[in-house]
């Protein structure tokens, strides 16, 4: 992967910005992001000139392997090394993610001399617009998801519980080289749709009525995300309807995404029409969120909060899913992951949002 | 399941010794342990008289219906309404978890007229003794892992990736109604297993060599953890000297669990036992940890650090796993999870030790 290479570039821009000498990394997203290296305990520390990765016994000849070029890789076995080196190269105030670290952690940085600065999300715009590589990931990625959804479709059959369903994707996941999934599937059939948040259970699937399925890969260190609802059996008129709206509430979100416009303005777009629709207090959640390496990234695709004004810019990737749950009835959610691509939304799923009634 | 009830009565206890007139509860582990609530947002707030727990709109119902008896519900947009009750309970020393919660966290129970206190694994103690109802939870996970290792053995076949072994692994998990894995299946073939962490890959399994395998479920919300070794084809003579020893130094090991003996002293047996033999240097971890709602909990069963002296108690759940670690050879590692009951370990897992050659 090169996409650390530009990524130095922008941190450095960061630090000058904010005036800091460096910036401590301990979240492990943002140390592979920067560095490449995956394990459970690595940090990075970026100055103006130079970048080290602090690892320890268990990942250090690794760690020295992969990382070649503009790179210092330091044993360590606390954090005690990793403020002597702070001190070593002269640096005074030093950033660190407050979102992302412990109380306890921030404890073991106390240090006479290093004034420690908190940031959150501090990478979270630089991580929103992807590159050429990790777009090309997340594609490898969603071909391998369709490829499952698709034979996954020939798979359900009546009688199965939801967490046997959950099983076929998970295997196949792994199979087709992804290294797990990007958050445990949602399989929720009936009444369990109606549900934002349903746990994949035991449940059985039953001979008629709708079925939820959130799925994603974590394909290298990449997620995708992905939802459709269809229906066992005949369709009756109510299920049409808020499938018919959802559906709609989608594609007008989707046309919303143009570069420049706020990020907000895509949630308001589907939110409204549902409104109008007379579904609006059945839609409680936000239309979509970016996706890359974690499965929630930076920004929020929601009308309200800090996030709303964001505006859309080339490169970004966020899920596109409205919903709506009529409780103790059933839900209907559709999602896709979009990627900003000539100033426009392009879908990365090659599955159709057409009612499907298996 | 019934452990909230005792543990509420030992929460009080914590309170009293060190003086706190309440304490805030806020990573999931702690919830689910004390309320047997299952979400990704919720607090529980434990007074000398009440139990609190708060959640957002997404779970509030579910928390309504499922707690009764001595729980107050509340539902929460943010922590502003957790001090509010804090400041209504006429609660002014409150402690939080400075191990769990990050320090953006932290700054958002900033309050007027409340002390914060913050401790490190609050509940550790606790929660390393077992009720009889865990360890049947425990065990029921570890029968059905059991059961997956022995189908395993028959499908494992030279050629296949290891990812596909994991996919084998997750997939007959789910489909005998655990939640999922309680940490990724460590598949490792060949040289592959002389990494301690290795991570499983598209690595194809060769007609001849080692493979180890660590693998564990999350079973109604408990884990398991397991690895055996073994060798496709007939092992060599230094293969099976460092079996034997692995083998040995867990059987010591094992013997060495007594209640009343400081747990430091397990690791310090297989530890010495495996020296002895002449590969001290190539142990490069503890000999196992606490598991429970988590995969790893209090104690750690290591000769050095804080939880060394620990006495071990009746009840304790925790894993033997020494092994060793030839680099660029093979590693091999051993591990049951015990409990200890009639004050010596008692062994979950009816597997054998004994070397198998596939």
């Amino acid at each position: 992967m090169q996409i650390q290479k530009d990524a130095k570039g922008e941190v450095r821009k960061l630090l000058e910005e904010h005036k800091l000498d460096g910036f401590l990394f301990s979240s492990q997203a943002n140390v592979l992001y920067l560095s490449g290296f995956r394990s459970s305990n690595a940090h990075v520390l970026a100055t103006r000139d130079k970048f080290f990765l602090f690892t320890d016994s268990r990942y250090y000849e690794r760690a020295k392997q992969e990382l070649k070029d503009g790179w210092e890789v330091v044993l360590i076995k606390s954090m005690k090394k990793v403020k002597e080196t702070i001190r070593k190269q002269g640096l005074k105030v030093v950033g660190f993610e407050k979102d992302r670290v412990s109380c306890t952690f921030k404890e073991s940085l106390r240090s006479k001399g290093i004034v420690w600065r908190g940031f959150s999300n501090f990478m979270g715009k630089i991580r929103a617009i992807k590159r050429e590589e990790e777009i090309n990931l997340m594609k490898e990625g969603v071909r391998r998801s369709d490829k499952i959804y698709k034979e996954l479709l020939n798979f359900i059959k009546p009688g199965m519980s939801e967490l046997e369903v959950r099983a076929f994707i998970v295997s196949k996941a792994l199979s087709l080289g992804a290294l797990g999934e990007s958050f445990p599937a949602i399989v929720a059939f009936g009444e369990g749709s109606s549900v934002p948040h349903w746990e994949t259970s035991q449940r059985r699937i039953g001979e008629k009525g709708p079925l939820l399925i959130d799925m994603g890969l974590l394909y290298k260190y990449y997620c995708t995300d992905f939802t459709r609802t269809v229906f066992l059996g005949k369709a009756d008129e109510e299920f049409k309807k808020v499938y018919q709206t959802v559906k709609d509430a989608h594609l007008y979100a989707l046309e919303k995404v143009k570069v420049g416009t706020p990020i907000g303005d895509v949630d308001r777009t589907a939110r409204e029409y549902i409104k109008k629709k007379g579904y609006g207090k059945y839609f409680s959640h936000s239309t979509g969120h970016g996706v890359g390496i974690e499965i929630h990234e930076f920004p929020r695709v929601y009308y309200k909060g800090k996030d709303a004004s964001t505006p859309i810019e080339e490169g970004m990737v966020f899920t596109v899913e409205p919903g709506i749950y009529l409780p103790g009835k059933f839900g209907v959610r559709l999602e896709n992951m979009v990627v900003v691509k000539g100033g426009v939304a392009e879908v990365f799923s090659t599955i159709s949002l057409e009612l499907l009634e298996l």
